[in-house]
């Protein structure tokens, strides 16, 4: 007989206080990727400082119209779900707005903007959220150097990956924004709390 | 000057009505991992026919003393989040209760039972959560064939990566039951949520 009386029966997670009043106040433009990928690194610097989890941000936007559908940042420790980096947090609000698991099928064409490439977890949650465009600040080693972070094991031809399930993929987009968030992270000695490297 | 009326600020999944009163209603053992195995086919053999998601189910138990931590099904369908997969239900259902993004250092040794190899996100899911203890019941080509869904790109040595970060690996662990849940999901021409096949 087993006991349920203790068992979850959901979770949640919620963005910090500061999000959408930084995003409200953002006066810079947001028409183009990097453009965007600006508004990201700015949710970045500020997110590991407020102490919500990494250093990392996502916004997902339509680019045709320069809307933005989401914004997300990484709540592992404010929300205490490992889970909850910041591409699943921006997909997770983008499908919860537009009420649906596969964005492609309500609003086709959206974009995925985040400060690097996805870790392996990150990656299939790009897969299956039904986004049609990725852009990274960038990818390669510097992000586990300089943060202490895992990647996990993410396949070597990702980006083909991606394309082979109808997304776009561009990268290296203010790359030096992203060195410059990881730097200062390092820098911080912040909590680094998936340090089981391989 | 970004309208941030529209953006959704939390996302939160539930478990079926159905889940704990099936959970409080089985009377087999569950002792060891095989007996915990029937109990993740009992709940994914329901879960795809109730509709929440696919035929997928999950569940974080303490190998040692056999107590049931969470319990977690596929709930896509039901949550609108494309992220909501049994290990992920599963596994933020068990940082819920144990308020901890990390099972490891509030609970070492935890298991996840799940009824197939993780998929590309899952992983990565399983890597960054705590648990210690993967038991699946098989991996290979059976799923994608049988159901339709694509498990993405994963990486070859996906169990010694999860071996590399402390995550010991037990497979074929009641495989049949796993091809016999598959095999009615193929047959019942339910929605295959994720068919974007690379």
């Amino acid at each position: 007989m087993i006991n349920t009386d203790a068992l979850a029966t959901g979770f949640s997670a919620v963005l910090p206080d500061w999000v959408l009043p930084l995003v409200r106040g953002y006066d810079a433009p947001i028409s183009t990727a990097e453009e965007r990928m600006a508004l990201v690194h700015a949710l970045a610097d500020r997110n590991h400082v407020a102490g919500n989890g990494g250093p990392f941000a996502a916004v997902v936007a339509d680019p045709v119209t320069g809307e933005i559908i989401s914004v997300g940042v990484n709540v592992v420790l404010s929300s205490g779900l490992s889970s909850a980096h910041a591409e699943v947090t921006a997909i997770s609000l983008a499908q919860t707005s537009l009420r649906s698991w596969d964005l492609a099928t309500v609003r086709p064409g959206l974009e995925l903007v985040v400060n690097w490439r996805p870790c392996a977890m990150c990656l299939g949650a790009v897969l299956w959220s039904g986004v049609q465009r990725l852009v990274v600040a960038g990818d390669g080693p510097e992000l586990e150097r300089l943060t202490g972070f895992d990647e996990g094991p993410v396949v070597r031809d990702w980006a083909e990956q991606l394309r082979l399930r109808g997304i776009e993929v561009e990268q290296d987009v203010l790359r030096d924004g992203a060195i410059a968030t990881y730097t200062s992270y390092g820098q911080s000695r912040a909590l680094v709390y998936n340090a089981r490297r391989a």
